[in-house]
């Protein structure tokens, strides 16, 4: 047991559509405590959302009493890092169609549950400090995050400090056109990275492929033949297996990315692009195909510059930022 | 003839492949003294194009001393804006097509013949700062400068500074990809807004429609049915006059920019683009569909954050952005 100063601890949220992640760490980033993950159950109405991270915290905050051997006076605050627009000076949640929420002042009622200070960031955001903090980034001076799931988020930090622009919507890499005359995204833009290269975007280009032809291809097999259940894991375990049409929908998902990559270098010139979420799964397979496309489209001086890695901390990345925006908010 | 402190001046040298602008301010960018411009003649050679620098700061220099009425000792130093990827710290034109210059020392070259100090910075980023320092960006605090004519650049002001990446190449925003499949642009990627939306590009895609259709457009008449001799600016005169093919290629472009500057405002947010270069010719008529196509595109929170303005300097920018980089620098 390490000797630890009083109210030295954060918790740090990561909120997503899907789960709620939470984790403590005091403030020299020394170890993550109480890791604990639960199913946001969206659909239960935002007072149930709350309550459900209001206990996730208290249960992390007690898991980390034990742990690291101290008091719940050595807890400081709370970072929250959730999807959004978000108002950071005022603590809200603008719109976010993952949860449904709109106008949402996620800040305050999570600190009047907790009785502690909480700070509000964007999830992409937190997902690159996390990484830059403690991860594959660590002492980079311009970072980009790109975080690919369900959505394409993104982060940047530069001279090492993160970057929000002018209302907080700096990093939205994923709203980024690649194609001008391209498909239509959710976002109500047409041609985004986000819808080509996110989970659900590469399932459904891979649907699109199979339902023309997908004569040789194990996916249908894998989905027992309901296409509606095929999903970017499936496209890559079927690459993994040699399958020829998988392959080329990691390749073009590589295309889109790496174009989009590309772009960064030229406009940012990072240190770092560190890539993180589900899309890392598909491996070199995906990351020696997005490299190749980098050098062939970005200027070399950019590309001699940046190391582009995948990150370290799968399930962590956007707790440990949450905790790290606390400490500089 | 206001007072003026010793050493207070410092040249600033635009140096483009068309031409070279020169003119001189003092440290509190009071007023612009001297302004010279002339011709770069790029086919004399190197050596020749920096005896024209220098011959043109020197004129500067003398007309400056006039005009404000101080002597040659109120000169501290000189600002250069030249094309390329640069190598900053060592003062050097890694690449510039336009000049056909690779790895030339150029900022010692005229240090040493002018005998001031001389610091080099990419020609956009000095037009940025221009704009920002003294003219339609002033006061904002994060810009996006777009330099739009024979080539396409541009820069990055964050939290008040010239951002410059790990390696000077930060701004490249002409060679930023909008769409991934699209034309072949000179940097050798494909889908560059350059190949779409800078002044030769405009003109390539005027000729390829008059080619296919010219049934109706003034154009051909214009360039005396040589469509060779076609330019952008032909372009615009024809859509002042009505020409209804023209206006086609004014509003494709506006779409082409409103999608790049779309994309700089979800991954910036910045407080104000500010447009430079030939393109701001074309007026309302590329304006006003370019700021519809981004509020097509972007984040509202990004759209209602942003000024989005046609710069104030033509001509000058590039002269005061690289003053004011000497000072900074």
């Amino acid at each position: 047991m390490t000797a630890h100063t009083a109210r030295e601890f954060i918790v740090g949220v990561d909120l997503g559509g899907t789960n709620i992640v939470t984790g403590a760490l005091p403030a020299d980033g020394s170890h993550t405590y109480g890791v604990r993950s639960a199913s946001t159950d969206v659909d239960s109405g935002e007072d149930t959302v709350v309550d459900r991270i209001v206990a996730q915290i208290e249960q992390t905050i007690a898991a980390t009493m034990t742990e690291a051997g101290v008091s719940r006076d050595a807890f400081r605050g709370v970072g929250v890092g959730a999807p959004g627009p978000l108002d950071r000076k005022n603590g809200i949640v603008i719109v976010a169609p993952n949860l449904g929420w709109k106008n949402f002042p996620l800040r305050d009622r999570i600190s009047t549950r907790v009785g502690l200070p909480t700070t509000l960031d964007n999830d992409a955001n937190c997902a690159t400090v996390g990484e830059w903090w403690l991860g594959a980034a660590r002492g980079a001076r311009h970072v980009v995050g790109l975080t690919i799931g369900t959505g394409i988020g993104g982060g940047l930090i530069m001279d090492g400090k993160l970057f929000h622009g002018a209302s907080d919507v700096a990093g939205e890499i994923g709203h980024t056109t690649i194609d001008v005359n391209g498909r239509h995204c959710k976002c109500g833009n047409y041609g985004c990275l986000e819808a080509y290269a996110s989970g659900p975007a590469i399932a459904t280009r891979a649907r699109e492929v199979l339902a023309r032809d997908g004569a040789g291809s194990l996916m249908p097999a894998m989905v027992h033949g309901d296409l509606e259940q095929l999903t970017a894991q499936t496209v890559y375990d079927a690459a993994k297996q040699g399958d020829p049409v998988a392959d080329e929908i990691v390749r073009d998902t590589a295309r889109y990315l790496g174009a989009a990559v590309a772009n960064l270098l030229n406009i940012f010139n990072p240190d770092v692009v560190v890539v993180t979420g589900g899309v890392t799964l598909a491996g070199d397979r995906l990351f020696s195909p997005l490299l190749a496309e980098v050098r062939r489209r970005a200027f070399a001086p950019a590309v001699e510059a940046v190391k582009i890695v995948a990150g370290v901390l799968p399930g962590t990345a956007g707790v440990v930022g949450a905790v790290r925006t606390f400490l500089d908010g």
